[in-house]
């Protein structure tokens, strides 16, 4: 595939702006490229997840060494601590956490309604209260707005409505709908206080549950917003694997074409490769830094777990295969080892290892699609990774990271 | 102070060697080099402790760039985990932990008095039970040379006698002179076992409690006997420090002034210049990176809790003074907030700010030495230095840095 802009979209101020370089003409799958005042982000992308302003035990300069070209952060989590004049004094969250890169930044909707006690939803937002000390909050489509833009985000995440599962039809319908709703006034107030004078961008998310009716409704209000990009939200969240790939199927055609499309809270190497093929362009996910500390290890081949008595003796590296800082350097027998006597380098080592083997997925998607190989680049990677499970877990959803 | 050779030492097989480059006309301080086959050590010097095989949360990149020449490890702890006959296979404890400079291995007396159960003393050895998992084990002074040259060490220590405090004058004279029989033992199974043949090679350790004739007769056995340096044992476990300080008065000149002379689990900035003052070339402690762990950070005013209020708002580096890779990347305020969150780059953050502090304190004393000014840097340390008590804690001794 020759590199030309096939479309493009840029958002007020001109300072964001997304590419689309090429279409797969097997599947959906696309290859495109986002420019940011703080760089640039080749797409397919996976961002790694810094809730609480750290990708948990690794240095920001080991983040970038993973190949990471964008993080997130936690709305929900910076408001409560450290809070937001803490980092507007601060400078702003990339001044404060020593990242100079392009930061995401969720807006909390999941963490106040898989985190916070005593939740409560009305039509101007949602109150509830902190995990943390118990102190009541509130938060509206506008004031994480606010949050965001003081914060210094550069990609800013809608409040949404965030249903557990399961729930009934009207239910979903309803959380979908003021979901919109909810956009149209973070719209509204991103227009209001910033305009074209920040370089702050405002995503709207995509919800309706596992309903393709609604699935579809959402994507194209969504799409018909004046959003710099479209999420998905509201997948992953313990449902099969078949369902969260139908959704997709159904509803990322509806998307505009030449916005970046981003899957919330994916994942797991093979979802990568899954939601690539459907046409998504970002993902996120605490599964590998928290699969890291579990001891459980991505290789080409599927997970390991290093505590496991075979890799005591293993003087070789993890992966052979693998160029990141923990292979290069260190043998799974001293990794083990540091898991067994419950050293913090381990928790380090596993990380830096599992958020490079997505990176470099997301390296192979990206080379698969310039070069028009990603049928059989993706077939190769199904044919040898052995998933975990067949279902996405709650536990793995990048947006309930809280105790990651 | 020109730097000309004033005596040296050559341990068997003249793969080490010390050689005092200057003393201090006003104290008993001295400045020396120790070479080694893994590299050069300038003296004095603090050895940040890395007892698992691994210096508590950080990488070994970061320990080195902290400016550590050298570091520890427990014999004790890596003879239970990993086990000897791993390493071994690994190719020795460097080759394990990816540290290529020297390693200083204790014997473990320390530990199996102070952290095993059911340890039983005879004249052969002594006998205990694994802290991991209650199995049985046994040391002898032959057995615990065996284990560091499997080890690969670059300086072992002999097994040694170690009571706990307080305890009778019979008692510690019985363990004074048991530690000494069992460094004869200790040189006579290097010699038997190793000789020419490797870059191994031993310290005796000196006892003696609190009573200054055992701790003279203990300095001129060890002094005595062929090892390639002399440890000061049994000091900093909880006595006054100018009780330590008076038992270094008596008996480091008691110890041949050729060879470097090492002080056990010390420690705190202001026993690093107090040790120096009265004739010790080498130190280490696990204090710097617990104290980390647990918030401590040191500044030239004396120790600050990172925790504090205070810091939460500090948008400027800990101590502006400071060159560590925290201090000139990260506020106290973001450090503040790692703590809070309990977030591990926090600790990582903290330990490597420390062990710089105290790398740094050991550069003042050396650049003093040299300029023949120590007498005025130790009067100016001490004077802004604000300790934190008069009281060594056993707490802080490296040699029981088990679950540190």
């Amino acid at each position: 595939m020759t590199e030309t802009t096939i479309m493009r979209s840029t958002a007020l101020g001109g300072r964001f702006s997304f590419e689309l370089l090429g279409t797969d003409p097997g599947s959906l799958a696309r290859r495109g490229r986002i420019e940011t005042t703080r760089g640039t982000i080749e797409t397919p992308v996976f961002m790694p997840v810094g809730t609480q302003a750290t990708v948990k035990t690794l240095h920001p300069d080991e983040v970038l060494g993973t190949g990471a070209q964008i993080i997130l952060a936690n709305t929900y989590h910076l408001m409560l601590r450290p809070g937001v004049e803490l980092l507007k004094d601060a400078g702003g969250v990339h001044r404060f956490m020593g990242w100079d890169r392009p930061i995401l930044t969720d807006s909390g909707g999941f963490q106040v309604f898989s985190l916070a006690a005593n939740n409560k939803v009305t039509e101007e937002g949602v109150t509830f209260a902190s995990h943390i000390d118990g102190s009541p909050w509130k938060m509206t489509p506008e004031s994480v707005i606010d949050l965001q833009l003081a914060f210094g985000s550069d990609i800013m995440m809608q409040l949404d409505h965030v249903l557990g599962l399961p729930a009934e039809r009207p239910a979903i319908q309803d959380a979908t709908e003021r979901s919109a709703r909810w956009l149209e006034r973070a719209v509204a107030a991103y227009d209001n206080r910033s305009g074209e004078a920040t370089r702050s961008v405002l995503f709207g998310i995509q919800q309706g549950g596992m309903d393709a009716d609604l699935r579809v409704w959402s994507a194209r209000t969504v799409g018909s917003m004046d959003v710099a990009g479209c999420a998905v939200g509201g997948l992953s969240v313990g449902e099969p694997k078949d369902v969260m790939n139908a959704m997709l199927e159904i509803s990322t055609p509806e998307l505009p074409a030449n916005k970046p499309r981003y899957l919330m809270g994916v994942g797991s190497p093979e979802d990568l490769w899954n939601g690539a093929e459907r046409g998504i362009d970002m993902f996120d996910c605490v599964l590998p830094t928290r699969a890291a500390r579990n001891g459980a290890l991505f290789t080409p081949d599927g997970r390991i777990t290093i505590t496991n008595r075979k890799w005591q003796t293993h003087h070789e590296p993890v992966d052979p295969s693998c160029d990141c800082a923990a292979c290069s350097r260190f043998t799974a027998a001293y990794i083990h080892h540091l898991f067994r006597a419950r050293e913090v380098l381990g928790l380090r080592l596993a990380s830096v290892h599992n958020l490079r083997f997505l990176a470099r997925q997301m390296e192979d998607i990206r080379a698969a699609l310039d070069s028009g190989t990603f049928r059989g680049a993706a077939a190769a990677f199904h044919d040898r990774y052995r998933p975990v499970a067949n279902r996405n877990t709650a536990h793995d959803h990048p947006r309930g990271a809280v105790r990651s």
